[in-house]
């Protein structure tokens, strides 16, 4: 590798990103091509002109209820008092619903409205009035209307007047060709088998689908290399075979981040980088006169980059509007701190909490999918706003649906590995209910329980002068307030270390002694809390443990990193230990609780939660884990 | 036809809709099945086990930024003042992201920070915290978390985090086939030559798609004629092989309503009618274990009858929550009325008027499929309730996004066929915007100018005493708002007669002498007016016409009636009578304005709606019609 090239230092523009997305589209007048498909298979396709009716629906007058055809003339005068017969082909005809009116006859009379005499005689006690329980020529479609514009995105129902009208063909533009390029050293296709420095190519196959989403068609080529030639070749070959252009990462300022510059040599550079995070580093361009835009590598950068600019290329070519997303006012549960002269989209998670919408940012790591995955919105800050303090009001577009959001359980607190069994549960029951968890420890967990930001927090909390869990911690923080403390489960916490112990970890004597790489938990959590007071026990400060900074956020994060370093050590519970394949050092059986208010034990959503928790598929499930106890016929300790 | 089926009265329940659903959802226990699908290909399947991360994601220590790794500890001491040299396989080495970590550094720093001294040497002037710009294995994903639960539908951004987790297929729930069979004699395929008598099969189409939207597999199968023993043979073949059964028709209580007497002969019926409208003769019941669904023929009481029923069928099957449509609180633009004990579905147009959403119901006839299509919303009366008053506030579920609402032009009042060029030619420069219209005729018109209910009003109104148009009517209507009424067109009215003019009718006097069959317009359409004026001219009254009564909602509907009747004559505009083939008598030139609040005039969408109208290309689209000319440089004739 040239060193030199770190050298050239590029920086990236801060354009509004609407400004650049206008741009863009000005700088394209795509020529839409058109095509003709049947109309039983144009479900989502969008009118490239104004369809007209070919013929009237009805086309003839038709009998609107099963009953007698008759001219109202003739029925006139009767009434209760003096019923009125009529003759079978001479001043009535029998029609069902549907059947053509005969052209003598002008009014129906529904069938449970007359007496018949005999095979040739009816009797009726109501004149008719003209016209009365006929379908006139035309009533839905008239001949010649024009059933929808240009530019209409046919639903299902449409495609039944389009018939009617005896559409049986109908002109839609083409899904436009969008050519999806992955380039990079790193990546490997998915089939491929992984090395340390290799990454799956996955933004490829999640580009394709958005963009099958957004109503366009996608062209997913192989991995690309980082070398100039290979990429220009790609490039060349999409703008001359697709519609739209796409080519992920190598949008940066990096070392191989030729793709600025290959552009710039075969086509234009209308911008290279916009005032938006993540998503920042994008490029847009042209080449052969197809549109080019170059999105970041980061997953969720690159996700956002997509929709900022490739959904509206796309809906400009289908001649569409851009859908937007629902929006909801949330109460944020925590600060969001932005920069001035950027937006900033941030993925929260949103639940309806004491009768909020209460919102709480996920990590803000561009590399990481899952919180786009698992984020019920996006809170989008705007350029000149600093940010929200906690408690403030603002409005987040819905990732999911409303309902969704409404139906949730949202559990705070710290994180266990039967939460996500538990969610799965309650979702078997009711298809909308679900849990969704937030892995902040205990301590954080009960600030939310008294904040009113979740339903329900999970915490194992050790008091080190009483040697009991949880209790004296709910009375102290939740003073005041009318709360169940239900008792849930009973868990294994011992030292996560590499198969066979090769240190030989007993105790915290042995990691200082040994001089293991400890991976600690974050403040708050409870097995923070543990290992604190076994430090304290032990008479030995944050000093003597090698790692204590190194802060994780859950018990398979610990695993994950002690697995393959030989020197390291964690503590935490012992299924994590056990999914990940590391040795366990037990040291403690832990009492884990759940804490809500007793409004929420008593509504719809706790009365589910705990008749899911006290069930024996539950309780099974989760003791196939190993090293729980679910605590059965469970009574509150408090409330 | 044996007329004594007739006297075979079956009387529909009055079940209520929700506790008829819940019934049939508890019948079935749904053996839901499961197949493997490749991640690639698994947009919308839905997971049916809970999914679990086979690997790490990153699975090694990686680099999250471009730049060199190091080892905290040897950076400790650099400062602007006294910058740190680093060797290069010593001390660090370079980087890009998404490299591995080599296992003896533990943080980078970025490129941006080093200055390259030569090849074998760094200097850097601040030092590195341990695991700064680090991504550690698992940020993302860890080992064995779960990603989804089961009954996740798969979003594209899901398909990313499987594959980073290294799932390449899915578990996921079959897609559930729905039969779909359409009964009836008086059916034809859209490929036959349509006659009198006969319809097109469409709701077949609708509901495959309908079927398809909601995650199911449809089978329709061919038209199947309305006898017992095809029906009955149809059905076992159904439920023999598909998981849920739908017929079409035949679900009332006439003489051909067969199926729920089949039903319940080869399986069970549990329910036959429901308090609700349209969609109310539905039957539901099963056969071979297997739910069956009887929907009624009309086009929107089978649409309606689908959702209640079929969807959550299907939904239940493939244990995800029936989707919920945005609400939005509108106000009443007319009257409704209900029955007590039964639900109504009334479908609505939908407008944002000064500030408010303002709803105005559509025909409830259930066999007019563009009441449907057109609807903007859905307005549901429930049982207890008697019907709303105008002005009155109510909740409507949106049938469309509501920035399409929000962005859309209302217009009310006369009928005029440039309102869809109109319409279209908008739509052409803002994908966004368009013109929803009402016929109702230009009385109408001004007065839901009047009440704020539309933004822009078409009228025609000949005053009898000046002999000028609308500009009288305008100032004694509107009095004391601040209005402009704005020319538009001029055009031909006549009369419409069948090709050739039969009767050779040029004048009122002529139609009551040759005892023609008129067909008139609705009260308050400018067109009724004028020929009220005709008449009164001739010293007539409604007595000397024939079907003075029988009102029509447009010219072309107007001009559809005439069509095939010999002795037909009717009052119009040219282009609908050129359109249908009619021949057509000039009597007037007349003046078509429009007319607005001066805000709305002078807003976005204003401005938007008089360039266009006064653009060369729609000036030309609407003379190639013919009978029109557009007022070219207008100005408005009052504000």
């Amino acid at each position: 590798m040239d060193q030199k090239q770190y050298k050239r230092k590029i920086y990236l523009e801060d354009k509004p990103r609407i400004e650049a997305r206008d741009e863009l589209l000005a700088a394209f007048d795509l020529p839409s091509q058109k095509e003709w498909t049947k109309v039983e298979e144009a479900l989502g396709r969008v009118t490239a002109e104004p369809v007209f009716a070919t013929e009237s629906m009805p086309h003839y007058h038709a009998s609107a209820m099963d009953g007698i055809a008759v001219q109202a003339a003739d029925t006139y005068g009767a009434h209760e008092q003096s019923p009125l017969r009529l003759a079978l082909g001479e001043q009535f005809a029998y029609v069902d619903t549907g059947n053509a009116i005969p052209p003598q006859y002008n009014a129906v009379i529904m069938i449970e409205n007359v007496n018949v005499i005999d095979d040739q005689t009816l009797e009726i006690i109501e004149p008719a009035t003209p016209w009365q329980h006929i379908r006139p020529i035309g009533e839905d479609i008239v001949q010649e209307e024009m059933i929808f514009p240009q530019g209409h995105k046919l639903r299902p129902a449409d495609l039944g007047s389009l018939l009617a009208a005896r559409i049986t063909e109908v002109e839609v533009f083409k899904k436009p060709a969008v050519a999806i390029i992955p380039t990079g050293n790193e990546l490997i296709e998915v089939t491929e088998k992984p090395q340390s420095g290799k990454i799956i190519e996955f933004n490829g196959t999640v580009f394709a689908n958005f963009v099958k989403e957004w109503g366009g068609e996608p062209h997913l080529s192989g991995i690309v290399k980082d070398e100039p030639e290979k990429i220009k070749e790609a490039l060349l070959n999409a703008a001359e075979n697709a519609d739209i252009v796409v080519i992920n990462a190598g949008s940066s300022a990096g070392s191989k981040d030729f793709t600025v510059h290959i552009i710039h040599e075969i086509g234009e550079v209308f911008t290279h980088g916009v005032a938006a995070r993540p998503g920042k580093p994008v490029i847009l361009g042209k080449i052969n006169g197809k549109p080019v835009v170059g999105v970041p590598g980061y997953p969720v950068s690159a996700y956002l980059a997509l929709e900022w600019f490739v959904r509206p290329l796309v809906c400009k070519y289908l001649q569409i509007p851009e859908p937007k997303r629902q929006t909801v006012q949330v109460k944020l549960g925590r600060r969001i701190v932005s920069t001035m002269g950027q937006e900033d989209f941030i993925r929260v998670n949103i639940g309806y909490v004491n009768g909020q919408y209460v919102a709480n940012p996920l990590t803000r790591a561009a590399g990481v999918t899952m919180s786009y995955v698992r984020a019920d919105g996006l809170l989008i800050v705007p350029t000149n706003v600093l940010g929200y303090e906690q408690g403030e009001l603002a409005e987040a577009e819905l990732l999911r649906p409303l309902e969704e959001v409404d139906s949730s359980i949202v559990f705070s607190g710290s994180h266990d590995l039967t939460i996500d069994l538990l969610s799965s549960q309650i979702k078997r029951n009711r298809n909308d209910m679900k849990i969704i968890s937030s892995h902040v420890g205990s301590m954080a967990g009960l600030l939310a329980i008294l904040k009113g930001e979740a339903h329900v927090a999970g915490i194992h909390l050790l008091d080190p002068e009483t040697k009991e869990y949880n209790l004296s911690y709910v009375k102290k923080l939740l003073d005041g307030m009318d709360i169940v403390l239900y008792p849930f489960l009973k868990r294994k916490q011992g030292w996560f270390v590499p198969e066979g112990n090769p240190l030989g970890i007993e105790s915290v004597k042995d990691m200082a002694e040994k001089k293991a790489h400890f991976v600690n938990r974050q403040r708050g959590a409870g097995t923070r809390i543990l290992f604190d007071l076994l430090l304290k026990e032990a008479e030995l400060t944050p000093d003597n443990i090698t790692g204590y900074s190194r802060e994780m956020f859950s018990h398979l994060s610990v695993a994950a990193e002690i697995k393959g370093n030989p020197e390291a050590v964690g503590l935490g519970i012992y299924p994590a230990a056990r999914a990940m394949g590391l040795s366990f050092v037990p040291i403690a059986d832990e009492e884990y609780d759940l804490v809500m208010t007793k409004d929420f034990f008593e509504s719809e959503k706790g009365k589910m939660l705990i008749s899911v928790i006290q069930s024996d598929d539950f309780r099974q499930n989760v003791e196939k884990i190993g090293g729980y106890k679910v605590v059965t016929g469970a009574v509150p300790k408090i409330g």
